[in-house]
């Protein structure tokens, strides 16, 4: 690290001289994001919630409600507070100009903590030439700020903030984050039905009625939770990824052999955004790697994870074993220097665990894993990934990258599923784990991957007891392999299955997986699936506050309050496309029907008759009734228990 | 019962002297299905294993692989032999004319057992007035058989054979269906990596390795499975539902307020049995239900159910209070006559049970459940399906009709599971249970609807116990509320969850639930996200032979045998075309790498060197050295512990 120090500057980086002015074309083309991104949400407003001082200022989405229309006029209905990770794209307040990049949020958080140094320009070797070539102008975003990087010896990591018991204004910010706005209908009786939750089943998870600043650093601190937040990346909006928080989901992007363009790929990343991915991993493999990722940080209000590795096999050719600690090494640094807030990093394919493979359905199935194990074969040697760990480690903690330590032996198909190259690389990255906390680095896990229903939660409890509660990060799993083209659903129903067990974040697959490429379409379908196993796992797992939304929604849905049930959905266009698919007249939002039933059949309709009907007799009156109705069934059924043996 | 008989009659259904020619333009219509309906799956072909007589003939379909190009050439794959519920219709061997009807399965074995009659014509009223009405002529099937009933006082259903000792043929034919074929695979060593399958977790379930018809007969007769199969209903190929057996998945159609013709109804049902709909219920509201249904059931090769007090309540112009129990039971012999294989009865909806619904956000959602509430309110009196249930089961045996006893008071929302309402229900469908199998009727229990994940277990677990292991069939259930347009894929969240703790028969959700009719493109989403669903379950059980077919995809995944994964996938068409999208030309459908990662970074070309390397080391040597590794890991480990603690 030493070696690459440069003198310390605070030049302004708008005023960098190696920048040349972007055409007007490819302004032309970012200026401005399509409608179907930057649309706010239907009856929605984004809120901003102030913590303890003015420049901490957390975003929320309200949906408005109508009112109910009762015997005796009108009854309102409270807006309904959700998490939103839209960032300033929905805001009709804040206008966004891709050519300049999202506001910064963090800048002065991390000044006042004094423990950075800006630096003259990249430390890296290709960061360096990546600006000083003139080819690439046209490309380039206009505004890059010379990176920020710990003073020497210092940590900068929120892990390493955290156990010295410091709480930063990210943990606060993730704590009023966190937090559901429950108060103005804990005030009001007529929204008890609103509050009514299940209780959970957490399976060890410590989930707090009010989440608290303190809380939040605690869960750092014990390596529970990981806030991915690069000293380089001020525009993010500080979230946490741990078990006893919300549970959250990746996205997945980035170019390939298919072209495609920055705007497209910055496109991408805000679509992500807008339909709730929480973090979003930029896995370009083609052209323009490093100005791509610049365009995407710099616009980007959630953290952003990559696969340093692919960018390296690109510098040598896409030749693995030409790999070397160097090349990965300048890369690691370039892209911290440029804000990737949590890298994937394939430590735990070491050389003996390579021929367990060798008997499985698909072998070794993650880039970053046969990347690695093909270098481990040709050169006979174990993973320089493993044997430079605390090199790396060095370099995370000057920036607070977080680690995703990769899986990159999980199991490509069901018949692999926990098998004993999985297990042995699950145990290694425990054995990182503790390396990386030695030096107050964030670590997440990542995990399968293909795993039948049966075998999930062994997963879930060997990384709890191996890595020692790190977060858990994975990919699915999907249930079944039998379904290309649905693999969202297949891996949705997986997904939320570990989620509830206690898994982290949930890495999306799209409909495409095995297949393609995702378009936007697939993106968004990728995302909804995955939203609904994040929430199902929260209901499961009974995250305070979690089942006010399904309540609402299910009370604007039985009020025929169709509106209503639409903004209060996760998809609110589709709902509403679809509703209009069999009812398109407006007339018909406001009907006390709907197409599957007609007025007739109308359930929902007659349940006000009983409601009517059990107030006139009196509730209490007719649950004695029918207690002594239960009491003669189970008699019944005790007699007719011997009935049954006769068979 | 006794006074509806009528004279035996074994008259030609053809020369019906009251049946009307069809008008051209309406033949014309139904003489074919299109062709997207009937086209063959690709690669595939219908097979048909004999059973120990001629006339018993097991549909399977059966799929072709490529070889594998290996280093000496060209391997083998052998084929793979999948469940089959598309009919006739796929099978280019078997003319199918709608207006003819599917040739007759079990007309032979119904007569053999020489315990039913043929009537002159239809016992119901309704039916008779149907038939005699000519402003009907040019809707009506034109082949209408004369209704086949028991004699007097005899019992004609399979649980009546099942506990007498007898193995029908019905029997037999499910005991074929249910067998995976894998003689061809066990009886060569190449294909051993095919045969791999993880042990289940079952929760009590019995999952032989061979299904034999007595195992069959046995299940039956303990009421632990059902045959629905009506004798009325010769065209069908026999199925059971049963959780020792493989899951199966319920589609629903019907026409409603908006119109929807005849013929559109009927390919739909063939719609639905091409993608895999193993049971289908016709629950059609509108107009002209009575020829529809006959139109559908001649026409269809699975079970057919229906809710016979949607057509009661259309009788009465809609009101639920003017419904009586002679409408009631008329409407049951008309469907009986016809050849309905299962009735959903909501006989558990009693009116001490109905206030219990009053202060649940969404009240009683079940359509029956609030009709019958709505009467029982209407009238101070209890529910007249519960007091004349020994009637009804009088009725069903006459016909082989199963009970599919209605969750009436199902939840509608997440607040309201398993609830008071719900429980007291559920108690007492199992009362009901009780007197349906001292008349050796059939039965299946029907189940929610809307539950969080951490309470789907209780449902399944209470109905075990209060309906006496009676088959549990649910719809989904839904695990949250908040996804309009995304509850196929709620749904069969809970859906894949309850199926693996022992329910017997999924009822699908399509995307549209909640919002509109499903068309067409609704449909198959719907049937796909069952599917995925009833096999994740049937991996997770442990089913024998069930994961052959993800193996064998993975398999072809892995060998980049495109073709082949798409044609063993649930969606060949959709996987197909995904695929194309990004890589359309032919030439890459045999290209060793896909779109997702391009020529340098596929893994799966890669795993071949470690399958090399892994075999010129000897595996046994890694293995040593890699357990070695691990017991060090194992080692750091615990010395890592202390780390920990000081945090």
């Amino acid at each position: 690290m030493g070696s690459d120090r440069r003198p310390r500057s605070l030049r302004n980086p708008t005023e960098n001289p190696t920048m040349s002015a972007i055409p007007d074309d490819f302004a032309a083309t970012t200026a401005r994001l399509s409608e179907e991104v930057t649309r706010p949400f239907p009856a929605a407003r984004k809120i901003y919630v102030e913590g303890s001082r003015p420049d901490l200022r957390v975003p929320m989405r309200e949906i408005r409600q109508t009112p109910t229309v009762t015997n005796e006029g009108f009854e309102e209905n409270p807006p309904i507070t959700v998490y939103d990770t839209s960032g300033p794209f929905t805001d009709p307040a804040v206008p966004v100009d891709l050519t300049r990049g999202l506001p910064e949020v963090r800048t002065r958080w991390i000044e006042e903590r004094g423990d950075t140094e800006v630096l003259a320009g990249p430390s890296s070797e290709y960061g360096c030439r990546r600006q000083a070539d003139p080819t690439l102008a046209a490309l380039r975003f206009a505004h890059i700020r010379a990176p920020r990087r710990a003073l020497a010896g210092r940590s900068v990591t929120q892990m390493h903030y955290a156990r010295r018991g410091l709480v930063t204004p990210e943990m606060e910010f993730v704590a009023i984050r966190e937090q559901q706005r429950l108060d103005a209908l804990r005030a009001d009786p007529r929204y008890a039905r609103l509050l009514r939750q299940h209780p959970g089943q957490h399976f060890g998870a410590r989930l707090p009625a009010e989440v608290t600043p303190e809380f939040v650093r605690a869960e750092v601190a014990a390596g529970r939770a990981i806030i991915p937040c690069n000293v380089n990346h001020p525009e993010l909006e500080p979230m946490i990824i741990g078990r006893n928080f919300r549970v959250k989901i990746n996205t997945n992007i980035g170019n390939s052999a298919v072209a495609s363009s920055i705007a497209e790929e910055v496109e991408k990343m805000a679509w992500s955004a807008r339909w709730g991915g929480d973090t979003l991993m930029d896995l370009s493999t083609g052209k323009n790697i490093h100005e791509t990722r610049e365009w995407i940080l710099r616009n980007a209000p959630m953290p952003i994870g990559t696969v340093p590795l692919y960018q390296a096999l690109e510098k040598v050719g896409g030749r693995a074993e030409a790999l070397t600690w160097e090349i990965v090494r300048d890369t690691l640094v370039e892209q911290a220097e440029q804000g990737v807030d949590y890298f994937t990093i394939h430590a735990g394919v070491r050389l003996p665990y390579v021929p367990l493979t060798a008997d499985r359905v698909t072998g070794i199935v993650s880039r970053g894993g046969s990347i690695m194990a093909k270098w481990c074969l040709a050169h006979h040697r174990d993973n320089f990934l493993y044997t430079h760990f605390e090199d790396i480690c060095e370099i995370m903690k000057a920036y607070d990258v977080a680690f995703s330590l990769g899986d990159g032996l999980r199991p490509g198909c069901i018949a692999d599923a926990n098998d004993r190259a999985q297990f042995a690389e699950l145990e290694t990255l425990g054995e990182l784990t503790k390396i990386a906390w030695r030096h107050d680095v964030q670590v997440m896990i990542e995990g399968p991957g293909h795993i039948p229903m049966q075998l999930v939660k062994e997963n879930m409890d060997k990384e709890l007891v191996d890595c020692f509660e790190a977060p858990f990060y994975t990919l699915g799993p999907l249930v079944t392999d039998v379904a290309p083209a649905y693999d969202h659903l297949t891996s949705a129903i997986g997904a939320a299955q570990i989620g509830w067990y206690g898994t982290a974040m949930l890495c999306y697959v799209t409909p495409k997986e095995h297949l393609g490429l995702p378009n936007k379409a697939d993106v968004r379908d990728g995302i909804i699936a995955y939203k609904i196993a994040a929430h199902a796992a929260d209901l499961a797992k009974g995250l305070p506050g979690a089942q006010v939304r399904d309540n609402a929604l299910s009370k604007a849905r039985f009020e025929f309050r169709w509106e209503d049930q639409f903004n209060l959905s996760l998809d609110p266009d589709r709902a509403r496309e679809y509703h209009d698919e069999t009812m398109p007249k407006e007339a018909h939002k406001v009907a006390h029907f709907c197409s599957m039933c007609g007025p007739h059949f109308c359930s929902m309709k007659i349940t006000q008759d009983v409601r009517d009907y059990a107030a006139q007799q009196g509730l209490a009156e007719q649950e004695a009734l029918a207690k002594g109705m239960e009491e003669k069934a189970v008699e019944f059924r005790r007699r007719g228990g011997r009935l049954y043996e006769e068979i």
